[in-house]
């Protein structure tokens, strides 16, 4: 397997393959917030995140929810199909928090009456900002047709996730997606489900088990991360 | 006439009238930038944009676009139905300016290849933030229905506006609009079409005629609008 890498992102390493289909993207302890502006390597994070990210990808796969996601290759890797990454983060929330509690004015922790998404431009130099639906069209990020499908595989994969996680004590406060174009121009939800990319929350307590504990600094990140691997198993 | 004062923005006052259906706006020289962090008394503004706002909006009832606008009563007051404002700013643009430019990282002045509607929530406190569209559903702003009739208003009034301004010398960058219901709950068009609410740019110089004048120390402001008066009729 030849070590060539092709993109290193915040959080992962993508590397060749022989196949020309598919790269191995490796999850790095790395961890970063308000863009990259706040680091830190956290032991053992890149494990987590591949293991739940994995087996979140093999569940949504059986609920007929196509991703990149083709095997876990390692403690830290997996191999997935190469795809272009549309630049949008595809926002799905269910209840107020961060960015959305700021923007609209409610208290993080009320309960939205129903799911809400939103898509953000991935462009680091402008801080990745919201855009509105004509936006999508005017940056050629997304035809109509595209939004509409980006948005319906958003609540989609809502719908499976925040049941599921639900019964295992985790609350699902909201994920942010990415999806990719293959060869062919299929889109195809990638990158990565996991604390770095959602919110969960302990259904009982609302302690908070993903990335607010680096962002907030409430310490306990990488167990905080573990235990949502043990209880979505 | 009563002289009861209603409500009172920061470029406008409303008064009571006898008829419980209509109002009088009587149109002031104050003069905000910045959600109101930058402040000014511009001698005459209010009557330069009392006439160019009656002019448009009669201008536009000519073309089948129903608004607020009744009458004006004189060089600083109109009379207009009562409505109750829905607290949304419908942006639509031509060319990059003002804040899409920042949002998106286009240069000012770049041309845009089809109209863009924005939706804004007006709202001091929380600096009038862009809106996605599932925001609009949430915070009970306009039903799916609503938000499709206020776009289609806003490029309708774009489509009428926009080849008018530029026959008499005017680019039509973009502009704000604000829509009130009145007591059947119908959508009308209220607030006001000015160099207050609107980007002008002289067709061949690209001059600003516009607040821009005023936000960005560019002088000559009253100046700007008396040419947009003089040039419009």
């Amino acid at each position: 397997m030849s070590e060539l890498l092709l993109y290193e992102g915040k959080a992962k390493q993508i590397f060749r393959t022989e196949h020309p289909e598919l790269v191995r993207v490796k999850y790095k302890n790395d961890t970063t917030a308000f863009n990259g502006e706040k680091f830190a390597q956290l032991e053992g994070k890149g494990a987590l995140n591949n293991r739940i990210s994995s087996f979140l990808f093999e569940l949504l796969a059986r609920e007929g929810v196509a991703s990149h996601f083709v095997e876990q290759l390692s403690e830290t890797e997996q191999l997935v199909r190469q795809v272009t990454i549309v630049p949008l983060e595809v926002v799905v929330r269910n209840v107020a928090a961060g960015s959305l509690a700021k923007r609209i004015g409610w208290e993080e922790g009320r309960v939205l009456p129903e799911p809400v998404v939103e898509f953000y431009y991935k462009d680091d130099d402008l801080g990745d900002p919201l855009l509105a639906e004509d936006h999508l069209r005017l940056l050629g990020l997304a035809t109509e047709e595209e939004r509409v499908e980006l948005r319906r595989q958003g609540l989609q994969i809502n719908q499976i996730l925040r049941p599921y996680l639900e019964q295992r004590g985790l609350r699902l406060i909201d994920f942010k997606l990415e999806f990719g174009k293959d060869a062919s121009g299929r889109l195809l939800l990638a990158d990565e489900i996991s604390p770095d990319t959602c919110r969960f929350w302990d259904m009982n307590t609302a302690e908070k088990l993903d990335k607010d504990r680096f962002r907030r600094d409430l310490g306990g990140v990488t167990e905080a991360y573990q235990r949502v691997w043990e209880r979505i198993q």
